[in-house]
């Protein structure tokens, strides 16, 4: 699996931390610093450790795992330990860790005297297919995800397959979601190439195939003003229902979970609105339904929800913008959906 | 006085109000707001507000006056106001005040929802001549100055002369310290010009010959690697007098009183190594006491303010970084200060 040609980065493959060794080497930095959390710090960070050398240079900054942790607050104290180990404008930071820890990492660094270095080590199938390739960074305000963050472009991604088999189960299906979602958004193959494989365990080229998806995309489009918002689909309902799950339930929907539930609805929406066949959205439907547990929609969530969905960044002038399918593998974007046409998307989901 | 071209942007000089009431009908932005501190509103909103035609379409936020709101908390509650009042990404921020402003406002707009569109309006002397040009964003955190930001460029910037009317002498004086600062690294006939004038009454054409200086600075290295360094001029130490001031003066001293006392004593570091003549030396420090009131600097503040210099942004690998002078109209940048050196020239100002 040859090196992948980003937004003047590199993302590797192959022996992808002997390259980080080798980046670390070459970048002639003052200081390193790897942002963990609590369960990378245990299952990643001796790795990471052991194929730089045991390097005794580098200080680790490790935060509660979970979404919770992207919170602003999160984001200060991450500043304040920079700030307490003296590192300056020469230093790299390295997330180690899923989504929450590059999205938030990355917004630190950006930030931090006015933008440092960093680079991502993606360890979970989500962050490796979806987080770490783009250039988004990003922290949440009351819940509201990504709602403050920064277009910066990491230095360079080491994406280690390795790092797969110590997730669990439920981990690696929300990493899937992603994966099927840019198979429904532009290649139908790769789609029905995903429906015939053992999704709990994908293979590295299934997971090579998704991030150059992910990247040819973003490449075409960095701040997102037209293709980009194809990887919206399933994000305006499916955001909207694991921003409610985070709030309330006690075992919170993951987001490959949550933007599972959302892709079904916009599917919905996306036959009613933008010529997907019926045939194609029972496929949808049940491809998803059957490798994702049930969640209970239920209708007095309705108003919260669309709550959640008006303060979505994608909105123009408080009128709420869906990405939908014309047919699996080929998206259709900026499609203003009412109010009584998002109820239906997710009366369909909750009468399945 | 011509419209200064900077980085993508204009700096407008001349009815720079209806040019402001232009920009905003050509934007096309889905609303507006306008971000003031107490005393903006009072004195300079209403203004803008006439000048605007009074345009209903707009809302106003407003934070307390003072550095003590460049704090990140303020700035939440900036990115909390904005979700309140459904700002989305075609919105613009217009800031409406001094550097806290400009340098607060710019962040926030910067990082809400990834970056919407802001313009300056400054209204104050230094942030006319300083804050307003060159695209720095910045907030505090534990009092260390603008130690999160980004580079990020304003849309445009709208400088109105008759807003340094209603200011106070010591908010003037204030900016007057980066007007010598411009003069002092790369203009010998401007600080001739300026020694000649009455800095309590400097005239638009002195403040627009002092953006034009900062403007060719910031254009020609808008990111900090070389040239953009000069501006740094007295504030490794007047940073690190301003940050205590801050802390334990119940009058704290303004930035130009703090960056007049940095310049001093950088003036004396640049006579000591970087070749900067005794008469110079001399002609300096009489022209800067003259005209800032004098600041008790005991030697029992040495170490913090040490500490806080041990913070600057601009060093690298735990070393303190100066930018001196090498003659009136001549900076040089990048000069290593140990302690002593430092303490030498915080001791010259003292024993004045």
């Amino acid at each position: 699996m040859d090196t992948i040609q980003s937004n003047k980065y590199n993302i590797y493959f192959e022996n992808s931390l002997s390259e980080l060794a080798n980046f670390i080497e070459q970048g002639r930095y003052s200081r390193f610093f790897v942002l963990t959390d609590e369960n990378t710090a245990v299952y990643c960070l001796p790795r990471l450790r052991e194929k730089l050398g045991n390097p005794d240079n580098f200080d680790v900054i490790e935060i509660n795992a979970g979404e919770e942790s992207k919170d602003i607050d999160f984001c200060i104290g991450v500043w304040k330990m920079l700030i307490d180990f003296g590192a300056d404008r020469q230093s790299l930071l390295i997330n180690l860790g899923g989504g929450v820890i590059s999205d938030l990492g990355g917004f630190a660094a950006s930030t931090f005297k006015r933008g440092i270095d960093f680079v991502h080590v993606p360890t979970t199938l989500l962050s490796q297919v979806d987080a770490s390739v783009g250039g988004k960074t990003g922290i949440d305000i009351d819940s509201i995800k990504n709602i403050i963050g920064t277009f910066t472009q990491p230095k360079a991604v080491f994406i280690d397959y390795e790092f797969l088999r110590t997730l669990p189960a439920r981990q690696i299906l929300s990493g899937t979601a992603e994966m099927l979602k840019h198979g429904l958004i532009c290649d139908a193959d790769y789609w029905n190439l995903l429906k015939e494989s053992d999704l709990n365990n994908p293979t590295a080229e299934l997971v090579y195939k998704s991030v150059a998806i992910k990247n040819r995309v973003v490449l075409e489009d960095p701040h997102e003003k037209n293709i980009r918002k194809s990887l919206n689909f399933g994000h305006t309902i499916g955001h909207a229902v694991e921003t409610y799950s985070l709030i309330n339930d006690e075992d919170s929907l993951s987001h490959g979970e949550a933007i599972a539930i959302g892709m079904i609805c916009e599917a919905y929406l996306s036959y009613k609105k933008t010529g997907l066949s019926q045939a194609e959205l029972t496929e949808i439907t049940e491809t998803l339904s059957n490798l994702y547990p049930r969640y209970e929609l239920k209708t007095e969530y309705n108003d919260t929800l669309l709550e959640y969905m008006l303060k979505d960044k994608k909105n123009q002038n408080g009128k709420i913008n869906c990405t939908l399918l014309s047919a699996i593998g080929q998206f259709n974007i900026d499609n203003i959906c009412t109010n009584e046409e998002l109820l239906e998307g997710l009366n369909y989901y909750a009468s399945l």
